[in-house]
């Protein structure tokens, strides 16, 4: 039984790995931290812990959380954690960023998008970019994983095949995203005030969303070549989930089994995306609860695109689910231990 | 490993018996009937068994499947349950009914309320009522369970100390109950199309609801004397929940401390009830995905009356879970055994 | 065509008030005011009134407001009123206040329940509860309105036919009330945060909300006795509507037909009361967008019970529709004018 | 007071025609038809409008209904009206048709989209497409109009201007939209059923939804070119709105202020365009209730490429509005009559 801790425990990501983590058979939440809530009972801040969990939130000192713990997990905002971690505190502990710090390799690019100078870009050649299923071996022998963000997660899974294969142009490519409301927290803001956001629909940070470089990171890495995406966030009026519907040329002519088969080579054996089967695409509802990853696409004839969906529990697949699955990597346990929920509906 | 049945596996309590059992790890669903879905893959039915089940629909021969397995789930609408099940079926497997016909003990009631005839009035004698944290004992050596109704378990167990400790008028109970519109079912319906209820809460079955005589048969079991009530349902807005506020008239002067003492005498050792902190009252937003009723109460000194909320997840502790849990009491193994989940948040 | 000013026209009520008037034949906002947004356009401030108004929120000063104006609307939380109203503004201006202030008639019943003294208790003696149906006459005559809170409104139309003819027990009243979420207001709050509040009902200030004594003033006006009440309110994952379920022990036995005889007496008249067919409830979706109250009931023979259901929209008839219809009362316009709106569906 | 008729008024496109008719100063709802709910009175059909109409739904008999009628609106599905509509009836009556059937010019390509024979293809070239905007002339003096799609309005709208000036690649355009619920209609499907779309979005008819030739057509005409599309509509659970999220690859290089210009060029003048200042996009709930379309572009420097944001209301903009300014227009009256509603909030 190894020992955790949670560093900002009680935002929504921050809750939901609280939540998987004590449903873990070889990890136990053991200190967890809140700069809001500090002294507060763990149940008395999230009422579903109620009688679940005697722990309280404390602050953060982050040797001592590193002495105490075999894995620390950090869901903060961006800028905080680059600075919290050293060389020292990955000495004594493995570190599982949900944050930007350690997701973005270029330290320019990070802080043109962040608008923040990065804490202590020598980390950053030995941070791991958490995105199990393409970065299996290197999150294995990795102390310092920066976990993909929500929206990421869910188009670079949903498009790497296709650029893999080189199938498609990829200055072409056009991601389409659709989130619910938990992406953007537990924070008080008059946009995610019910009245506010029920029963209304938008499109927000257009052409500027702080994961379109992120996506490309990873794209280009993938296509071995520079990709430059266009990526609008919208804000659906529902609790979770993240759909993403993401459009490209084609490069020439091909069949649905032809990149069906594509899928296949590169998803067949992976026990969280589920390549659903022709003419039934990806919907929210059918991931809830879960960490899959369901993926289908569709091949529009008279334009000759390719169309991509993709859909996720943005913060099961998209947070706290893959930051347990990073863990499960790292120490060794099977991938999927304390992930195999079945989705829940109608939820 | 036992082997179960579920019969009537695609309406919404049997699709969360499904992924409940599929969870168990004692217990695994064998065989599943559907009308509707004959012939079909589970996994085409809801698709968030996809690549989870390779299980298929058939059609339900009682016989064959007494044959088959150790327990028999049964979620079908009343009137044909009472048709399908006999002493000799009962002699080769347990059966869990999660319709009403195994729960009203008085035959004339039943058809009163349900008008139709009931199958078997001969098997009322052996059958219980199974709310677990009151017949447990019961439970434990039947065979035939009548798994009780989502609004019943939420009001018998928010109201029962108070009628066993007697401190409130038996006449003057009042149920206001609002439930999440699964608990009408997957048939398709006018008002349950989502145009036709989102953004609007009704009332609905005033002074007619069936589950009404349920209640009242048990709280006068409690109470040793006949208890009428007025109860009222009422449909909101949303996926799952059923939240109960029942009002009543103090029989004396009572503390909250008072009162909560009684609660704790039958509550204090029951893991599934939750029994909140004074001044914190019931959602059922921290109960949803688990097992858990959360139960709380405030004493409106002005009117002399008490104010009892009660919450639970309609499908899981207001049916799959509740017959889950007469199962795991059934077969000895320990009661919480697969249920075991944290409400999840936000749902 | 008279002028208007709004005070407090940046929340809910006050955007009703703003789209209302804005409508209106005879009327015409002219100025209106904000703290928060103080100097914002207000189509700045409520994207709905793009291109529609160029007005700009000022800051309130009264006299200079009580010059400007034949009316002015006030829409601000409790207690600031009574501080900014004198007579020496009365004599210039007509006001309707939808805060608390000019509501509650007893000084100390207002200030045990709102804890904060009121400004001004001279002028109670002027001022008008202005439910139109019950006090027409009085608010032609008064230039001072307190206007009913949205509860409030909803629950004494529903019951004073019954008190009236004094055909229920007084001291049994109940009143379980529901509400959408825009009756907390646009001010920031985690119980109103989206992710909070979707997916979940609960009640709320259980046996302590301050429309309490404003139902029981004016129910106890009706029965000529003092009434004490249980009124139970509860947040509904919608955006608008009221509705309320209220139940009373009958004093004696009555049919359906007796009982609307008694409904038709008082309300045959009104035309913004929809008393329905027998069988049929009021539900929040038919009234919204609309200044109606719809209100029916049922007689629970097996208890001696009536059952009242009354739905508003909390915005309109709950708050800025009746300011407009006490308007135009005060100032001799058709009742119904600017309020004609059919009840939009779905919405 | 023109008289007019509607077939098919118990759909919601139906309904909200009749909410709008009735409270138009120059016209009167005469008779109204529906087949499921013949011979029911409309306040029963739809409780909104209780009190309100003692209107009749009759069976539809085309010669007397034309007789009878100013003019006749029918929502129908596909492959009905043009059955319905003869040379004859358009002698004594004029026709504005909600369906697809006088939308689309060339038969083949409305027989190879909708599966089904054109009823009257002569008619086909007296028929108009009735966006208004864009049609004005032509609509005033025709007497048959195809009514355009939700979808269409919003998509052709917010795209026109960029066509008009040719400054966008038209083989790049991709239309990603996103529909409230209502769109789908008031009959009963699994997909509409409350707990199968709430808290999930899904695409739908990926590269086959039968609003993508409309589009293409019309805007094939704007740019006096073919224009193939590539469009996916997506389901989003509001009760209304639609958004949609439209791509293009810009021919050039142009500023925000350029494009705006254009934009102003085509829109300064049109009542019922709201085009946002820069960096504010158009949200479902700012347009809700009303006959608005609202419109604003980002340009995605990094790619080339503009992304449009447009929103309506598909019951007003992209149905029944647009059916009453069409009207409007066919009949010399002001063209806002019976439309000037401020969009409610929060609705």
């Amino acid at each position: 039984m190894i020992k955790a801790g949670i560093i900002g425990s009680t935002g929504y990501a921050g809750q939901e790995l609280m939540r998987l983590l004590m449903q873990h058979p070889e990890c136990q939440p053991q200190v967890i931290t809140s700069k809001t809530y500090k002294n507060n009972k763990y149940e008395n801040v999230y009422g579903n812990f109620m009688n679940i969990t005697s722990l309280e939130c404390i602050e953060d000192e982050i040797d001592k959380l590193a002495n105490d713990t075999d894995v620390l997990f950090i869901a903060l905002p961006h800028g905080i954690a680059s600075n919290k971690i050293s060389e020292s505190i990955l000495s004594k502990t493995k570190v599982i960023d949900l944050g930007a710090d350690f997701r973005i390799k270029d330290v320019s690019t990070y802080e043109d998008w962040y608008s923040v100078a990065h804490g202590n870009p020598n980390l950053l050649k030995n941070s791991v970019y958490g995105l199990c299923e393409l970065n299996r071996d290197k999150i294995k022998r990795s102390n310092l994983i920066g976990n993909p963000g929500c929206y990421t997660t869910c188009s670079i899974l949903s498009l790497t095949p296709l650029l893999k294969e080189n199938i498609i142009d990829i200055s072409s490519i056009i991601v389409d995203a659709k989130s619910g409301v938990s992406g953007a927290g537990r924070s008080l803001n008059l946009g995610t005030h019910y009245t506010e956001c029920n029963e209304s629909i938008k499109a927000y940070k257009i052409a500027s969303h702080r994961h379109t470089p992120e996506i490309e990171q990873e794209l280009s890495n993938v296509a071995n070549s520079k990709v430059t995406i266009s990526f609008t966030p919208h804000l659906v009026p529902m609790n979770r989930g993240i759909l993403i519907t993401a459009y490209a040329n084609l490069n020439g002519k091909y069949t649905y089994n032809n990149i069906k088969e594509i899928y296949n080579k590169y998803y067949r054996d992976e026990q969280f995306i589920r390549l659903l089967p022709e003419g039934i695409y990806p919907e929210t509802r059918w991931v809830k609860g879960s960490n899959y990853c369901d993926i289908n696409f569709a091949i529009d004839k008279r334009t000759g695109r390719i169309i991509i969906i993709g859909a996720i529990d943005n913060l099961i697949k998209g947070a706290a689910g893959q930051a347990v699955q990073n863990m499960n990597i790292m120490f060794g346990f099977e991938e999927s231990t304390g992930l195999n929920m079945i989705p829940g509906f109608p939820m």
